[in-house]
């Protein structure tokens, strides 16, 4: 026996340009206020591994980028990319 | 005038093996509901760049593990793995 097909499709979701990260910019605060002089700036991302049950590539980037917009990601504010690797 | 020195570090922060991410599970449940059957598992990925004010990629990576200690993971459930890169 085989093991049914199965890709993964994995979803990075960033906030756009301009939009500000609150939860970011207190982790930069923190970390300054522990002495961690030499951070900059701090920059967050979703990061969301979906394991899916098909064994074509190109459908499993299509399935992920319809829960993007359905649900994983908020459009005013978000953009995502998708990467897709055999499982 | 040349740019300061800076290195990016890329902390991505995941739970242990057998730690349950309750989050994640029910963004699988609503897609599942939404009638995305494909989907088999899901896996929260918390990812973290940090720029970072050293021109050192050995330094970023030793204050980047140092802030995932002091602040960014909680040892007790999540482990952490670091990628560092010229900004």
């Amino acid at each position: 026996m085989t093991a049914p097909p199965s890709m993964k499709a994995i979803v990075s979701i960033t906030f756009r340009e301009g939009v500000l990260d609150p939860e970011a910019a207190a982790i930069a605060r923190s970390l300054q206020g522990l002495g961690f002089d030499a951070v900059r700036n701090v920059r967050r991302v979703r990061r969301i591994e979906l394991d899916l049950a098909t064994a074509d590539a190109g459908e499993a980037e299509r399935m992920a980028r319809a829960m993007c917009d359905a649900l994983l990601a908020n459009p005013v504010i978000e953009t995502y990319g998708i990467e897709v690797a055999r499982s």
